[in-house]
């Protein structure tokens, strides 16, 4: 991300950037920002690291067996199996949607994209949910149109 | 990590929430300072991301190959590749020693116990100037004594 002279890199500290000039993003409460930025962190660094592997293994079409991609799976049914006990008590993870959603339900609608959701449907409602939003509409929209304009 | 009546979980955030409260763990001036949420990210999004699964199959003892693992290498070698040539060009990641020189530096003495790190001297020459510090000695021999203790 370019703001003038500076540019961001790593799309969770663009978040927590964006989540400063915005209390819509980001509560102004210092316990509730601590459990949004822990969130933040969640998204990545939990949840997408158990995710991604599985993605990459999803769009190579690759079905190959073998221990340590059973280790990488359990990773991911542990992870979504937490999400899924979280999610089905609250709308957003930290009282409003806050920059933490934005995350956490874009890596979540991936998985789904793979039908990885099927057995969690609090994580489907949520993704549901958030993607309702006209901010995400609008983001996904905009985003399509720029790769349809480039093709 | 627990304080008082709070807790806080996710490694990332706990680094964050330590450089807070100590200017020797995270700069003053904003600009270095967000580069260091910046490099905290990116240990843990790009490059743990990327070793996580390496350090799984390693851990396995698992070599079946195949496309997706392939992929994973690859991820992988692209992000030491990037890593090599940023720390071949500084001693610490923004200016002095920081929260993101303490995870950047596990994350790749992880793979380097993997002997993953035999092609790239300049993340090799980081870990040790990182394992080296007495802050790092401290804690290693801390963590081995409750290791110990537990037994």
């Amino acid at each position: 991300m370019r703001e003038g002279e500076r540019s961001i890199f790593e799309s969770g500290a663009i978040l927590l950037h964006l989540g400063e000039r915005s209390e819509t993003l980001m509560p102004l409460d210092a316990v509730e920002r601590s459990r949004v930025i822990q969130w933040v962190f969640a998204a990545l660094n939990s949840v997408e690291a158990a995710s991604l592997p599985w993605t990459i293994y999803k769009f190579s079409g690759d079905t190959t067996e073998s221990p340590g991609r059973g280790h990488l799976e359990q990773f991911l049914t542990a992870r979504l199996q937490h999400m899924e006990s979280v999610l089905a008590g609250c709308e957003w993870l930290v009282e409003d949607f806050s920059v933490a959603d934005i995350l956490m339900a874009d890596v979540l609608r991936l998985v789904g994209r793979f039908d990885g959701l099927k057995d969690y449907p609090a994580c489907q409602r949520y993704v549901a949910r958030a993607t309702a939003r006209p901010a995400f509409r609008k983001a996904y929209d905009d985003q399509m149109a720029h790769f349809a304009a480039a093709d």
